[in-house]
């Protein structure tokens, strides 16, 4: 067993501050007076030995990764509850070394519990009162104001068609803008919830994204109320089926447009990917700038941004395919057409920092179950109102069978995605026993993970005692 | 390791049933004639070889026993998930010897979540619907009835006293006696649930009378509507608080005679043991049986009878206490009562079959938390009718920081009603193995457990080749 202690926090802030700081000047006075040099000089081998001090105190650390030498010892360490305690010690797998999130990596567990919170009610708050901000923007957009604002567009609106596209467009268009910033807020919001690695946040921000757009898109257009009036049908349960029966298919024709002009065009642009191109040409033209390929890299799949956007389509068609059929054949082609260019992107375009593992199959199954019984809501909701009493009443079942199927899933296959099985990991040890090179991956293990407040700077250039990793193999346990 | 293997469920009920017939026979028949006694050995010789042969067919077995020479391995072997199908292998800590309830030990996890999914729509039916002969039953006490019923009791109804008493009293006898049924209904569907050890039936027979008496004795008695009523408010969940806060005031002074009536009674009652006192007595004079004290036994406290009802004096102290400070006394009175008679009742009367371990504790905590938040709801309601909307809103964060602390407890004290944390088993492990009288113990283990259906019959008396325990030391694996 190798151990590898990585730092106590509050010491490394501080030198991560102070590492920073070096940073800064180095750039931008490096041709500049000798003694600033010699300074330098001094303030690097201050980090470095607090760096060092950090190391070797022998203190207790907040956080440490810890390797075993077989899978199936590492799963039973991190299954059972260690100490008396169970807020004293958390042990969770450790993720791949370069998708740790160092932030949270030796935050305690009230910390953890407290941003948690902190988060989950930010979240609903966004989520409920995104739509003001946007009604009071698109509320500018009516002519008269713009016009108050900015007296030199008047000459502009008298040509007959402007006025009408831009009343008619501006305001679906001001959505489409704030909609956009949405997956940013909430992956900012899910990296300060306490997780430790990458792959997890952009997991739950996926979650966070997708009942923001069934929340924000679905109900917000079906009610087409404020978020309160919305709030106030959720808090009176007998009577969403017959409320969903009046306003769902109201809105279908809305939502065949919303199908070719968010679906279709989000295909087109992500073959194009017009954001990322118009982003090099301006830095290319404005700052001359020469940019490699190795300087930009391969880029990766924001699975927060695309995943739910494509599982709202799939909401879309199973609640509205007995209302409006119609939507089918457009979905039909923004599906195929998503199939063929997201399988050219992945084998093309996108690289990946992580193995997903296919993590995100629970929340597409997730999505599926509450589409199938909002689905059948409407469909009972539409029968009451029809006074088809026998259709509606056979129709109760059926929800819940949808909630039976769900939870003999959660059963038999939620716990494999959340840790392998004792007679997988012990098969996989047996195979790596016989495997030569895995003496070579253990020796790797012990300097895999380093924490960035704890490497080298990369100042003065050459000397071998700054630039040697400050984790060497020495501190095995 | 040593391995135990148990039977094959279809073989072994083949043979219980025959046994069952044997015991029969026997009992009834002893002094009759010599070829029944003949044919009984032969029969209990072939019961020997079925049992026999189910031990020795080396077939696969659906449920086991398997002991660990230390703690900490069992505790690997129960947590870790051992199959790739998390349904195939299911494992949990083994009961006490004694404690195992035999009919569902070898239950697949697909018959165990069926029975459980229908004994828990049974159980929420009976929870509904069980007001309703209740009511029938009530119905048919009143005077006219039951003087075309019985027409004899005209003469008894004349006397001035006895109609008041009757119309006033036998319909809370009625419901009282319904009432006492409940535990032993809770206890039969809680049986048929799946689980492996009575003790584990009575801890969850205990959770369904607590939710049942909450339900048809407090909401019941506060909205004292049918039960398709109070449905019909739980579905309307803004309207709850105002409602609670004109229902629940009106019913102190029934609650305070509830006190009394039902509290004190049954305290008493507990203390005189009544019931056994009476079984005892008319068995004695009616069959003229002489019931010596080792027959007897000791008895059992019947937790999921008397846990519910403290539970529910509690409740009712919470949720009247700012609205009739008058119970409070009362409710003083019966829990200093119940403090000293359990007292001992423990030390002097019961016995216990199994070591709860402490595991009613978080029943106990999830009663405590839902009084809160109904004496919560309640003040909130009482507030806003009185149109003190200044202090309504600030009672708002109230069930916040309830449901917080609940949240804080089920992460920080749940885990250790669940499961021992590694740092305790490996200490004992310890401990143990200095200690000589571990040999022994495990040695004792192979044999015992005993499945029922495997012992050998007690007929005939005495050739040894049928008295000796069907499972020695031979079958250790």
């Amino acid at each position: 067993m190798y151990e590898k202690i990585m730092d106590a926090r509050r010491k490394r802030k501080a030198a991560h501050n102070r590492q920073e700081g070096c940073l800064r000047i180095f750039r931008r006075k490096v041709d500049s007076v000798v003694h600033i040099e010699k300074k330098l000089k001094d303030i690097a081998e201050f980090v470095k030995m607090e760096q060092s001090g950090i190391l070797s105190a022998g203190e207790e650390t907040r956080a440490a990764f810890v390797s075993f030498t077989s899978r199936y010892a590492a799963a039973t360490a991190c299954h059972m509850r260690l100490s008396v305690n169970p807020t004293h010690w958390i042990t969770e797998r450790a993720p791949e070394p370069h998708d740790v999130y160092w932030p949270f990596f030796s935050a305690s567990f009230i910390k953890r519990w407290i941003c948690r919170l902190a988060v989950i009610i930010g979240c609903a708050l966004f989520t409920l009162i995104f739509l003001i901000p946007v009604f009071i923007v698109q509320g500018l957009t009516n002519l008269n104001q713009l016009e108050h604002w900015f007296p030199f567009l008047t000459i502009i609106f008298s040509i007959p068609y402007v006025s009408s596209v831009i009343t008619g467009y501006l305001p679906n268009l001001i959505f489409q803008l704030f909609l956009k910033i949405v997956p940013h807020v909430m992956e900012f919001l899910t990296s300060i919830e306490g997780y430790i690695s990458h792959s997890e946040i952009v997991k739950s921000a996926c979650n966070k994204v997708i009942w923001f757009t069934v929340w924000n898109v679905f109900f917000a257009t079906v009610f087409s109320g404020s978020a309160f009036y919305q709030v106030s049908i959720i808090l009176d349960p007998t009577n969403i089926p017959s409320r969903l029966a009046v306003a769902v298919p109201a809105q279908a024709s809305f939502f065949i447009a919303y199908v070719v002009t968010s679906g279709w065009t989000s295909i087109a642009s992500e073959l194009l990917r017009v954001i990322p191109l118009s982003i090099t040409l301006a830095r290319r033209f404005l700052f001359g700038e020469e940019i490699l390929e190795e300087q930009v890299g391969v880029p990766t799949q924001p699975y927060h941004r695309d995943f739910p956007r494509v599982l709202f389509f799939g909401l879309l068609g199973i609640t509205y395919f007995f209302l409006a059929p119609l939507i089918l054949p457009f979905l039909l082609i923004y599906f195929c057409f998503a199939y063929i260019i997201f399988r050219n992107q992945f084998i093309n375009v996108y690289g990946h920092d992580y193995e997903t593992g296919g993590k995100f199959w629970p929340v597409v199954h997730n999505t599926m179950i509450f589409a199938l019984l909002l689905m059948q809501a409407i469909a009972v909701g539409t029968f009451t109102l029809k006074k088809l009493s026998v259709a509606s009443s056979l129709l109760f079942p059926l929800p819940i069978f949808t909630l039976l199927f769900n939870e003999y899933c959660r059963k038999r296959f939620l716990p494999t995605f959340k840790a392998y099985s004792a007679e997988t990991l012990i098969k996989k040890d047996r195979q790596d026993r016989n495997d030569p090179a895995m003496s070579e991956f253990l020796d790797k293990l012990a300097t895999a993970y380093q924490d960035p407040a704890l490497m080298p700077i990369p100042f003065p250039p050459d000397p071998e005692s700054l630039t040697s990793p400050l984790l060497s193999s020495e501190v095995r346990g």
